[in-house]
């Protein structure tokens, strides 16, 4: 059901970051679902973490851990080891001790993530027994092998790779993401894991990553359903030739804009796999007060099951976009001077139907597989862009039956 | 599709409210489609409109019209003359302008409503010649027709009716409604028209109305869409034998009470409908800060696709109902104080999976079609209901067609 391109890319081995893969049969016996990632000793790793109240214990502990200059990730799919209370952090815990000694390090240097089913408790014993396999396997091209066995409802593994010239000097990022929709509480969690090779410190790396995630992860969403387990981690080995990276260079610009690209190629593959998906919608708001405004009016269209059901009938329903406008509790919306456009087609023009319109013209965008919304405010001159997909039956199935 | 009780009850007429209905064929020929409520010249009338920024011009023109002590309510439905600029304003004074020249009133003393298809012109012309019927039709005992002149997707036509003791004096409350989710802004539109024979001040009655819609139509979700055209009338003919109502004492706390509960139930009757809906929720929220911290939570529950199919599917999926109260938006919520029950079945305890919990007892709730959410919060003394309905492949199936 994924809509648009869905091939996993030739992924480039990021010098000093190792990744092995094993089966512990967590949910399933058939396919790998632990992940273990090695960074070398100069590495430093920047993360963020969900925001809802209800964190799981692996974010509570990674949370802890990721001011100890963290050396292993360790993610298992199947089990979000969330809603578990005091044993579920006994768990995450024992699971970084197993690390720990298996790898010679601190266990206050493993970050844990999970994902899948929650309420649950996690089989620690299962994951620590797999763990020696998972160490042994542990290579710098495994990337492939990674995005699988963080998987849980995604129909395909999703990745980036890209070298670029900095100053010079040859750079490489490398990602991974899973999540078939922002967010599906039971089963789902979004989680994107990013390696590069650049020397950065800690701190400039964590502004880096906080920066790239607000524009591309926080701006996708499914069904607006915000995980326990959500989390994304960007990792600098420092093995490139290029010279420390520090605030304020062009070197870091260049960087920053490359981490942001990276971000949100992974993060659009997460919409295009969103479950039941038919559609990708790229919602576009401009001409708001500010950025906040721009992303409230965008979200409130893009979680209105009206206008996903539209679009999944691609119905040129355009009454249903600005009902949802209208709706965004935005303080003195001045209607006449909003405009709204399907791709290149002006459905709304002065807070009406746009003279111009026709119903052939807005059919015919909605046709397509992927579908721009653009909504003009006239109010200033901030803008902002949300992805989501269309909402069908099969959304209702995958969420209805996924228990059974 | 309507879930648990559907019938129209018996609705006793009340004194000075005559209503008539008749066909104008504005999106269907076969059944009546236009309805005009006529008051005594005593009666007094209060009305809530839409919060949306995008309203329709009959809701302008009524909010105005409003001040102007109103004799008379026309309602069609099948147009929601929504989205049609100044053409539309012209045809909702056009129609006003029509009941004022039949009836011999002023026409800023008639309210207009519409519910139906946004976006495309009112068929004035069929309207103003369907006028003279339902003129012709005005009588106390004509609720029932009343009850399906309004209706769009509604699959039952709603109505509630009481007559009431006040300090020796019989009063009667009667009242319709319509919509089949709280809102469908293309299509349904929530309505409620309810009248009293009660004597009162246009001010009073107007904060009797305003508090009653507060903790009932405003507390009704099926998708979380807000209409360009929700409106609820309550008028009073002012024809019982009861003295006229003052504020601060024991009559008119009677009659408030009383506003509320048919209010209440006339909203309960829309959430029964709601679109695809195959269960009744009703999400209580306890021992919050305030009321509106106690709204908040509750319909973030409401508003989760991923709860909505879970009851469904009656999967006791407790996981989902957390993950929307972690993600509500509560600032410094202390997750290990809530508890979490389905009717009275403890599913979650200081935060976490409850010990006494089993899934067959879950399951045995989710089995029910009227089920009750309860979550404590563990804050304050402030509690608030939100009713809302499931989400199924019909809700999808509704929209995805209505207009093909």
């Amino acid at each position: 059901m994924a809509v648009g391109k869905c091939e996993f890319p030739f992924m480039s081995p990021v010098a000093g970051i190792c990744l092995g893969t094993s089966s512990a049969g967590i949910k399933q016996t058939a396919r790998d679902d632990v992940l273990l990632v090695a960074m070398h000793s100069d590495a430093t790793c920047a993360a963020v973490f969900t925001q809802n109240a209800f964190c799981a214990a692996p974010v509570l502990v990674a949370r802890e851990h990721l001011a100890n200059n963290p050396h292993y990730l360790l993610i298992n799919s199947g089990n979000a080891n969330a809603g578990t209370g005091k044993q579920g952090l006994i768990d995450a815990q024992t699971s970084c001790a197993a690390v720990a000694a298996i790898s010679k390090n601190q266990s206050t240097q493993v970050l844990p993530f999970s994902t899948g089913v929650i309420g649950e408790r996690l089989p620690i014993d299962k994951l620590t027994s797999a763990l020696p396999e998972a160490y042994k396997n542990l290579q710098e091209d495994n990337w492939g092998q990674a995005s699988q066995a963080i998987m849980t409802t995604d129909t395909f593994a999703k990745g980036y790779s890209k070298v670029l010239d900095i100053m010079g000097h040859s750079v490489t990022i490398t990602g991974i993401s899973k999540g078939a929709g922002m967010i599906q509480p039971n089963m789902a969690t979004m989680l994107g894991f990013i390696a590069t090779d650049v020397k950065i410190s800690q701190d400039l790396l964590q502004s880096c990553l906080s920066s790239a995630v607000e524009q591309s992860f926080n701006r996708i969403t499914v069904d607006g359903d915000t995980s326990t387990n959500d989390a994304c981690v960007l990792m600098a080995s420092g093995q490139s030739s290029l010279p420390e990276l520090l605030p304020h260079t062009e070197a870091m610009q260049i960087f920053q804009k490359a981490v942001k690209e990276a971000s949100m190629q992974l993060a659009e593959a997460i919409v295009r796999d969103g479950e039941g998906a038919t559609k990708l919608i790229k919602i576009h708001v401009q001409q708001a007060t500010d950025e906040a405004e721009a992303v409230q009016v965008a979200k409130t269209i893009a979680h209105s099951p009206l206008v996903k059901t539209a679009f999944f009938a691609s119905d040129p329903n355009w009454g249903r976009i600005l009902a949802a406008v209208g709706r965004a509790g935005v303080e003195q919306l001045a209607v006449e001077k909003i405009s709204i456009y399907l791709d290149d087609v002006c459905i709304v023009e002065q807070g009406g139907c746009a003279i111009s319109y026709t119903e052939s013209a807005g059919q015919a965008v909605m046709n397509q597989e992927e579908i721009n919304v653009t909504v003009i405010l006239g109010r200033g001159e901030a803008a902002q862009r949300v992805l989501t997909c269309d909402f069908s039956y099969d959304y209702v199935r995958i969420n209805a039956e996924y228990r059974t």
